[in-house]
């Protein structure tokens, strides 16, 4: 009996990513044996060509954007990452190279961050490319770390550079230059910060993932508290400092950063940054009204229109 | 700061179905504490309009069925629910009332078979509604059910009445009159088989998603046996009955039955049928070339030129 194409799909590109409890893809669903004494973390996002990705990225990258969106999360709550399951819709005239791209990017990252592909499901659509994807973590009972539970005095600390993501945007639409192609990379391909140690560290912690001003609003209001932070001390890259002040709303407010947004209180920010990762610490939480206030070199108070990015 | 759309719209809609550890979906990530000294078992379906269903069939319905496939999954792996995680990506123009339908579909059903919106995504679309669900389950180390293991001898077995949802999808092209509603009503709804117990009692199971005859070949081929089975003892409901022979070939290998396929060895047979839920016996495991060997009323071989449905 002659399988239809969906069964070849999966044997050729997908099952090579299979882990210990995907049943070699064969099977209606994955067997996962979670570590003992620990909790599970669990996230899922969609990303569709023309609203996440475009079209014409590489495929290995959109692969490997759609894992590391979610590890980012994962990594967020300080959980390690277990595997995942995914599911891929696209329309029939996708080349098979695409789905060997896709899925060599997948194979690439599984590498690095330690985690597997455990099952999902490969159907046809009439529209755009429209894929999702669930990450598994596991983390230790209590070691856990939410947008809720900062306090009034704790620091509110980034990782990496800020802003970086959504410049790359700008560069992908042919709006900006990026001469050494360090924007682009950083839009097309999140670096989550899986190894930096934040349970027992961070009293909150979220990705930035939709723009920092606007992700800082949820902790904000998940905390109960007000952030005030300086707009000359978030961190920017040198070719992010290339691109000029004009740019500076873009990389506040701008989306797919994937660094981390950190509240510490005072006496933990040794255990932070001693690890060794660069993290910044870019103001304070105070008691108040649930809101960020930005404020430039002199003290004066900046406006956003727009707290940042949503993609619907 | 006004929230954009996207969150207004999970607070509204998908809120409502959040569970423990969803943290009411206000986080990132989802906190699981797995049932102590239980596997996982995990799977994911996505599903189109106009692929998987048709664009006005009734949003709760639509709902219900997403969550209902990945449930069946978990039947046919002898699995209890715990929860789900979703991505819903809908063009900008989907009215308010489509999601509060879809949401609604899903909280009846959660009520039905026990489990909790855990978490996930919601995007925009240029293109159909695409919806993809990752479901939780857990089940006794040992217990679970694969479609592998079964053994010459057994007894090939289905749940309930096996064609309704193929001729389902005829009526709702138009092709096939349905005066009671029934097969229509069977199409749009799957029964989950999650009451059955299996584990212990089937050697092999799988559920019926994509054509008897070709989900019975996956599992000829899992476990490395012949299946012969006699298309007179595939039990047919009274409205299947009443649309008559000519349907035959649809309702072997049309899709959309969410049945179980069982192989029960003889001497658990009791263990099965004493369960008060409908099983029927149609054929058998054999040894031989992995195939599957379908006879008429007078043992003849019947041939049949499209195992199943392919989604893609």
């Amino acid at each position: 009996m002659t399988l239809p194409p969906e069964f070849s799909l999966i044997a050729r590109h997908f099952r090579p990513l299979a882990g210990p409890g995907a049943l070699d893809l064969r099977d209606d669903a994955a067997l996962l044996t979670p570590p003992p004494g620990k909790q599970l973390v669990l996230t899922a996002d969609a990303m569709v060509a023309g609203v996440h990705f475009l079209p014409d990225d590489p495929p290995d990258q959109i692969g490997r954007k759609l894992l590391r969106v979610n590890l980012s999360d994962l990594a967020a709550k300080g959980a390690t990452p277990l595997g995942y399951l995914m599911t891929v819709s696209t329309p029939r005239t996708t080349p098979d190279a695409w789905y060997a791209g896709f899925a060599s990017g997948l194979l690439e990252d599984q590498a690095i961050y330690g985690c597997t592909l455990l099952g999902g499901d490969t159907t046809s659509t009439p529209g755009p490319i429209s894929l999702s994807l669930t990450a598994i973590g596991h983390v230790t009972p209590g070691m856990s770390v939410h947008r809720f539970g900062a306090a009034a005095g704790d620091g509110i600390w980034v990782t990496g550079t800020i802003g970086d993501g959504a410049l790359g945007l700008q560069v992908a639409l042919g709006r900006l230059a990026d001469p050494t192609g360090f924007l682009l990379d950083r839009y097309r391909l999140p670096q989550p910060r899986t190894s930096l140690r934040i349970g027992g560290i961070a009293s909150a912690g979220m990705d930035i993932s939709d723009g920092l001003i606007q992700d800082l609003g949820h902790m904000c209001r998940a905390s109960n508290l007000q952030a005030r932070i300086e707009a000359g001390s978030v961190p920017m890259s040198p070719a992010a400092r290339q691109a000029g002040p004009d740019w500076l709303k873009t990389r506040l407010t701008g989306g797919d950063d994937y660094e981390l947004l950190l509240a510490v209180p005072p006496n933990r920010e040794a255990a932070l940054t001693a690890q060794g990762i660069p993290v910044t610490r870019i103001g304070t939480f105070h008691s108040g009204q649930p809101e960020v206030i930005v404020t430039g070199a002199s003290g004066e108070p900046l406006a956003f229109d727009k707290g940042g990015w949503s993609h619907f």
